[in-house]
């Protein structure tokens, strides 16, 4: 099955791609790696804010996190047309948002990594770190950028 | 026009490259990718040290941020001597030094994308992620990491 | 000497590699390149938890450190079987937990690098990356993913 087929299967939506309004881009390809730019938890409705450990539950962070998925599934598209052509997603790396005392940040970026290997399958299966960050852009929840490769 | 004449023409001046004073190196090159270490922010009279949201405005972060730019790029030039052998400027990790309700650690960052375009053109436009962290080493401000392709 | 025989004269025992328990995986290869997940500090008798800046010193941080490193090795070793094969350590990226205005990360992640450089000798030498983050998975002291180079 496609990875099209696999997205409508799952009933999964891509959102957008946004163009950063800065002098960077979204996504650079160096031989066979593609480097998606850090993409910060955003809803249907805007940007996902809070902190973890002060008024956002576990719950909470991993949808956000799922939402980064989302996002770099979407630049990845844009940056390279046909999702068939991902060989693997090599890394990601997830910081989120949280007081000095919260421990789950495993559980959080969990979010990302399973939408990964239910899009990608075995191909999906990623190295991975998982650190908190003070604060991140705009007060988002979760930022996660990845590396993959393609043929 | 060479880089070399891109900088002489905008007045850029490269600080020092200084060597690590323990059992790392400024750079490793693997492949096409150079993987230049973390350099702090530092301007001729020393460290740039402090931290946004709490003294350091958004034009201080941002200045230090091109600061760790030209220390990179003076990394670089350590690494292949010539700067026209830069086929891309891949990835910038930019961490910034600050209270756990800053968000404008895309601003700070920009100091460092800018110089990377100014510098290289087309070829300079990066992957990037920005993120906070709560201490940097010896209280700076601001902590890049790069990856570039060369030629 | 090899490697094997190096840890064995060095009195260097490697811990166990566990896999992750989430849809990660321990290390990706891409090309030449294998890609470790970020390792958390544990000893024999568990994790090594605390913050830096408070109740953790830059001895017990550094040996936290350590700890990791050598848990990077062991993941390396279940992914390319003999270390031999190692021809760099490229990259290793250093995630602190500590204070606000704890500024030796460079120190505490040297207890990574020195590992390195012991076993790995001129090969060991990598780019790196310290720096803090206000918390850490579990409440450890110390995160740490790196990049290797095999033949």
């Amino acid at each position: 099955m496609s990875i099209e087929a696999t997205l409508a299967e799952k009933g999964i939506t891509l959102p957008d791609a946004p163009a950063p309004a800065a002098n960077y881009v979204p996504f650079v390809r160096t031989g066979n790696l593609i480097f998606v730019s850090g993409q910060i938890s955003a809803g249907e409705k805007g940007m996902i804010k809070g902190k973890l450990g002060d008024g956002l539950s576990v719950e909470d962070g991993a949808a956000a996190a799922r939402r980064c998925g989302l996002a770099l599934i979407a630049q990845l598209k844009s940056a390279i047309g046909d999702l068939d052509r991902v060989s693997r997603v090599v890394k990601l790396t997830g910081f989120v948002n949280s007081t000095p005392d919260f421990g789950d940040q495993p559980k959080v970026i969990n979010g990302c990594s399973d939408l990964m290997v239910e899009v990608f399958g075995d191909a999906g299966r990623h190295a991975r770190a998982a650190v908190s960050a003070p604060s991140l852009p705009f007060g988002v929840a979760v930022e996660i950028e990845a590396i993959f490769e393609v043929k």
